[in-house]
């Protein structure tokens, strides 16, 4: 088997085949740039699932979509940037209802098979009739080369487009997984806002492209933390053409998925708000994968940990100090046995000072490495963050004015 | 019953008859400010309790104090800021132990019945020669007068020496209770990195004071919340001189604690750093205490809400989308049910938008108070924290270096 990837840019959602895209605009953003995307599955399979924010406070696109996905059938996701839909009552409904019932005339397909997500500001109608007639330009511009139109049409804060695809030859035949993701801000563990597509010629029921997305997503987008805030928006759809002909065995097909997540993941960190440092917190030694992750957590989440990246200070104690949030129920360990390392420097061994601090230097790489051992058994997980910079707090106090 | 409180700056742990205290400069500081700080009880009683904090990870004071307070005798406290003593080895364990010896033998006291609080970084040895030196300065400086001086002298980055008392003269007698905190930057629900001492000349035994201090602190520290990070050095404690010979009944007892606590605890919040608002959030309809308060820190702890603050803007969908993360095994409430008024205009109204923002003029005023009307039953609560602010980060960065 052979796997091979291309220089960026990828062609994301257009990758593989038995797929079209279009990103257009329709004048939903006072900048005027691209708000509207379209991803179309022409078949022969229109196999999908997906997976939603765990927030009880969703948007109605959201609340559409799961039930369009119910039966395992997506011909195609509509996308807009420029408004997130959400706490918007029945009318903000009747809009993506209006949505749906127009991309499936206009695709000739039914309306309850076609996706809505919507990512912006809550609590604000969005200009439907803008948006009805956007579909129509976005359907003309379909095309089997719009992958990389579509990843534009879906940023709001970020300030790059995320794509990545992995083609893939193996015994079963030649297949291809691609995708595309937005979304800079708030990023959290239950998922982000973070609207996703990911796209596949495989030959692929509905049920085990739910359970591969179900592992794929818990090992990638969940272990993204940008600063803890859930949203009320996230949704990954992956679509399945089949126009490959080719049957790979579901856990390759878990893994290539896994990989194109993960790209996507890690690009939606590195371009996380106001950012200058991506973080990898990796907790080693832990009782149960559980614990790993808990404790991975309560270090990605710390503001002062965090600011302390930003200002390039190895401030360990503020690592130990996160750790020890974590209670016993949750993850064993002696608080006199915590051992920390930054970027290959043990600063901390035993819960007390080691390595100087000196010796670490932060502000050589945007990369940091903050390695936990916990000393209390075998297991490891990593969870992606980024530093809490002036910049963050300056796009997020001026969003929504 | 009659409740006085006179103008600031409060005498604070010296308001109560029976104490001593002083603060001084044993160069712990690299500024040269005022870093030691002595609160003596003369008596005659000695009962004292405290409260520390929940982190697994603690300092070598809190774990001498703890053993210290255990038989609820506490003959004085000292305090030192420039150094937390927390991750320190046997060797700051040695240096705490020290420190209370030093201390008991200047005032004829046993060393096992001296508190011992130190707040700065993490990590690093205390200079201990200049601690020892330094308490026979501070024995020297005591005096009944003295409780300014020390709430200067355990500032870190406070702006702004906090301190508070209550004086009641009731059908049992006259007394006082008055106290003095620090910490301005890891406020956090479990605790926050805040030492505080409180002083009372009522006629309270130690497990009296114990319940009354659980009680006072569950309801003030506990509800402040600046930045969500839990400190490794909280320590609250009281002590009881007895010298008023009034004695109260517990119950009115508890409520001038609460108060001074809860004063000191709003000091705290309106000095945290970097912090333009005092952020008061208000969860009402809840079916349970516990739920107001899951949903109210929920709130409090989400960076996309505080910044949004600090750019007085009333985005009252980070609301929502906080209150959506907390699951309905913890809070139950109907999505579509949520109302939301900030500042007294009701933004949000049955879960969508009601007033127009516009209307909420957040630069008028330091305090802003968010109300949140779950509509499942008839309990409130209150959780305080502050914005998210440019300066905070920038002190957070910078803290160590």
């Amino acid at each position: 088997m052979t796997i091979e990837t291309t220089d960026l840019p990828s062609p994301g959602v257009t990758a593989a085949a038995g797929f079209r895209a279009s990103g257009i605009t329709a004048g939903l953003k006072a900048s005027g740039r691209p708000d509207l995307a379209l991803v179309v599955n022409d078949g022969p399979s229109q196999a999908a699932a997906a997976v939603f924010t765990t927030n009880r406070v969703v948007g109605a696109p959201v609340v559409w979509s799961r039930q369009a996905v119910s039966d395992g059938v997506v011909s195609a996701v509509v996308l807009n940037s420029g408004g997130a839909n959400v706490c918007t009552g029945p009318e903000g409904f009747l809009d993506v209802h209006l949505t749906a019932e127009t991309v499936g005339a206009a695709l000739e397909v039914s309306a309850g098979d076609v996706v809505v997500c919507s990512t912006g500001l809550i609590g604000e109608r969005l200009p439907i009739d803008k948006i009805l007639d956007g579909i129509g330009v976005a359907v003309e511009a379909l095309s089997s080369e719009g992958g990389p139109d579509a990843a534009v049409a879906i940023m709001t804060t970020d300030t790059v487009a995320k794509t990545a695809h992995l083609h893939v030859d193996g015994d079963r035949g030649a297949w291809t997984v691609g995708g595309m993701a937005k979304g800079a801000g708030m990023l959290a563990p239950g998922l982000a806002t973070m609207l996703c597509v990911i796209t596949t010629d495989a030959v692929i029921d509905a049920e085990t492209a739910a359970a591969a997305l179900r592992t794929a997503v818990s090992e990638t987008f969940d272990r993204v933390d940008s600063d803890g805030c859930m949203s009320t928006s996230d949704t990954v759809t992956l679509m399945v053409s089949g126009a490959s002909r080719a049957v790979p065995d579901p856990a390759g097909f878990t893994a290539a998925l896994t990989q194109v997540c993960g790209e996507l993941a890690r690009a939606l960190v590195a371009d996380a708000e106001g950012a200058t440092h991506d973080i990898a917190v990796t907790v080693m030694g832990a009782e149960t994968q559980d614990a790993a992750l808990a404790v991975a957590r309560a270090v990605t989440r710390s503001n002062l940990f965090k600011a302390a990246m930003f200002g390039n200070d190895p401030n360990w104690g503020r690592v130990l100090a996160q750790v020890g949030t974590v209670p016993e129920s949750v993850a064993a360990f002696d608080p006199d046995q915590l051992d920390v390392t930054i970027n290959g420097v043990q600063v901390c061994k035993a819960g007390g000072a080691f390595r100087p601090r000196s010796e670490v230097d932060l502000a050589a790489n945007r990369e940091v490495h903050v390695l936990i051992d916990l000393h209390a058994g075998g297991e490891v997980a990593t969870v992606w963050t980024n530093d809490l910079t002036h910049d963050y707090v300056h796009e997020n106090s001026a969003y929504s004015t």
